[in-house]
């Protein structure tokens, strides 16, 4: 009976009840799971469904009835609102969206997180955590395989810019253990290597742990987004001109917009020469690393001091650093007088105290489908890039950027009324209002979603992103189609 | 048929089709929740059940076998594995679960979870996140007018660190604005200001933001664990003495030991003529803001420059500085270019790049209970403690720390052998070992978890925490016996 009311009890005279009917509570999971699996899972990942139903903010703040109030609500219109939840979100699932650097579900890896969620504990001790400590450990020294390593440490950590602040802060604390106790203050100024495209966290990173953006040198790239070595040698004499200290090179293994791989060997050959810290953000190239015929793109990876890995968002490091880095010794979690080994209560490693399970999606979807198999998912997703650039470039209209290395298909769309007309003085001006006006069109129809963006010199193109599982030839030809349609008659 | 093997695929001949069957994915879904039902949610909450099942380091690893290999494993291996993995974890949702800041489950919040995690978006944009940007904002807002302010700014943080992390960041911003360009070399010596009670993740903040541990000026606290402002006041003069510039005092509603409340009041009128930022941690103690009869142990929180919230960990701020302080405009995320108000792209305000939905789970839970429904919770928690309380100084061995302010009850037991010895030379020793040896016994026959500590001066005692809305009085009095029953002998 759905239009029951929910009761919680009525104050103090029920001290001695407990307050919430499990029955009920898991009738109305259940009865929302099934939600899920219709809204999310089924209509969420068919064709023949929107991505996205477009709506005003107004109107959607409306239709969503946001406002808390000081009574609650029945548990027929709380499904309603799981129900209008996933209606008008977007549908990440689904076979065209395309839009970010992630896309498809994997249902091994939604069921570790629905059991991690249930579960709701916290990674930090063997005490609270025994099955993740032990699956966490085991996770990363697995990857550390991958990387080349025989040991080494690491740490899940919520999102690559926390992974890649973790590791300014590793390479900052190996350069000068002091500026622990005394700050950086205390340091002379220091500096940051990363290229003009890699991530915008590392920005992010020197103003919040007090390194300032200014003393990030942003060495130049190629035409493909790769940093080029010789600037960095150029930029690392250049700080050291005006007296600041080099400490850290920031790598990256899949640039955001183009999907480039910087070259390691040679940075490592740098690092190594001048005594830098080389951490490479593989937050969304790392995935090379399972597949035997790609990993070339990550060669010298294993000569990395500390990397920020693929998807899953860690931080693996070559020194046993993260512990005295990080430590407060807080003495109300981790008692020195236990009676398991306590070298398992790992949450002194990190900077969080609470720190979420991550490790269960990830061990789960690898028992699933082995090793093996997700190098068949890396791989897939090159097959499917060639597959997609080859057509790209036997339709007119279509224009790369360049040839991918990676997964990115980066393009521009040149609509019938401009091809030819690439020497016109306004050409680029417009040109740059194509993508977005494609954009719109394809956001209020639902059809399917992909970014844009400008980069360096050039003006707006589509970044297409290759990458779920779910994916077929169809979906290929569905997307340059669709290109078409919205954007010929621009 | 679970015994089928789960097949994905078998290479690049198969490229034309979808790698994953969605039907096959979602059986095993389905089938992977009604072990979660049974295991976590049934049995996890069934005080006839064990709260943990104990097995040294090396006995659970060879029973879960978590090596990942080169091939994938049956359904029905898989379904084993949720299994396994659900019966060895701790069961914080259980009613005797005591050990940690947080307990017992919520059906709806959980809901909320479960179809934060099938959605799989980021909070960045308003394109990717239109149901999660207004929600965000609609909590954020609620939850300020609890504060008592009409306006202000708030973000969503991956924990009560990051929470405290932002707020240190933006008082130095707010001091200090070069910061962000020229990092904290350029600055003086800072110094930041907490009671010796507060959380660790000060210190790990002032390491990992370039502040550093030793400009952490830690304040005598009184007897509850509550910040003494004539100390602060002496502790900003010596701070200042040694060259250093006060920027931050960081308070704390709900300390993590005693659940003492700093005196909001008097530290507000001390910040307010030193021109200090004042932050206010209460992301243990904040829920006190839904009752009426308790707020007042925040009174004067109306004053705070920013706060970390309640369980929820969020950051709110009364100024407009989240965004000026952590922008890095990423120009493929934040195009300038929307069709739509692009001041709905809050992404930028955080230093994370994705940055996952929380405001789902206490969005769907406020609905369904209604602020009254929140409120009667902290309420019987209160009541619930008071309780405990009374039944405790009526019962010999049990000797309370201090009267309780919030729903912390810290207490040593005093085992027969050692009661009336109080003078005996080596008392202080023994008992110290009591806690310890209690705790291994309740873990190793799964009866109950609750966490000890020393603190200051004080030996080993138990931190009872009575937070989970499951609670009755005989959760309370079966604690009290179990106290006694498993430490008698000592």
């Amino acid at each position: 009976d759905n239009s029951k009311l929910y009761c919680l009890g009525s104050g103090q005279q029920h001290l001695n009840e407990p307050l919430l009917d499990h029955r009920e509570g898991q009738l109305f999971l259940t009865e929302a799971f099934k939600v899920i699996l219709e809204e999310v899972l089924c209509k969420g990942t068919d064709v023949n469904e929107k991505v996205c139903e477009w709506r005003e903010p107004e109107e959607l703040a409306t239709l969503l009835d946001l406002e808390l109030r000081e009574y609650g609500e029945q548990q027929y219109q709380l499904l309603q609102r799981v129900r209008d939840v996933a209606k008008y979100s977007v549908k990440t699932n689904h076979p065209r969206f395309f839009n970010q650097l992630f896309a498809g579900v994997d249902y091994h890896a939604l069921t570790g997180r629905f059991l991690t969620e249930a579960l709701n504990t916290s990674q930090y001790t063997y005490e609270v955590a025994p099955v993740f400590v032990l699956m966490e450990d085991e996770v990363l020294s697995k990857l550390r395989s991958l990387v080349g390593w025989a040991q080494g440490d690491g740490i899940f950590c919520p999102g690559g810019t926390m992974s890649n602040m973790y590791a300014m802060n590793l390479a900052r604390y190996r350069a000068f253990p002091e500026v622990k106790l005394k700050g950086q203050w205390a340091l002379p100024r220091l500096a940051v290597f990363t290229s003009q495209e890699s991530h915008y966290s590392v920005m992010k990173a020197a103003a919040f742990q007090g390194i300032g953006t200014e003393n990030v040198f942003k060495v130049n790239v190629d035409d493909r987004g790769c940093m080029m070595t010789d600037d960095l040698s150029e930029k690392i004499e250049l700080a050291k001109s005006q007296g600041a200290v080099p400490f850290l090179v920031h790598a990256t293994s899949g640039t955001t917009v183009q999907g480039a791989f910087d070259p390691l060997e040679p940075i490592a050959d740098i690092c190594d020469r001048q005594g830098l810290w080389m951490h490479v953000d593989a937050a969304w190239g790392g995935s090379v690393l399972f597949s035997k015929e790609h990993r070339h793109l990550m060669r010298g990876v294993e000569r990395w001091e500390s990397g920020a890995c693929s998807g899953i968002q860690l931080l693996e490091c070559n020194f046993d650093l993260l512990k005295r880095c990080h430590s407060a010794d807080a003495t109300y979690l981790f008692q020195q007088d236990k009676f398991y080994d306590m070298s398992l209560d790992t949450g002194d490693k990190s900077i969080q105290c609470g720190r979420k399970v991550d490790c269960l999606k990830l061990w789960l979807m690898w028992k699933a489908v082995g090793s093996q198999g997700l190098e068949e998912r890396v791989d897939r997703a090159f097959a499917h890039t060639r597959y997609l650039v080859e057509k790209m470039m036997k339709r007119e209209g279509f224009q790369l950027i360049g040839k991918p290395e990676f997964v990115n298909v980066c393009f521009w769309f040149i609509p019938p009324s401009l091809r030819g007309k690439e020497n016109s003085p306004d050409y680029q001006d417009r040109l740059s209002k194509v993508a977005p006006v494609i954009k719109e069109r394809m956001i209020k129809q639902g059809t399917m979603m992909v970014g844009y963006q400008p980069l360096g010199g050039r003006v707006n193109f589509f970044r297409m992103i290759v990458i779920s599982p779910q994916l077929s030839y169809q979906d290929m030809t569905f997307f340059l189609d669709e290109i078409e349609r919205l954007g010929n008659n621009l």
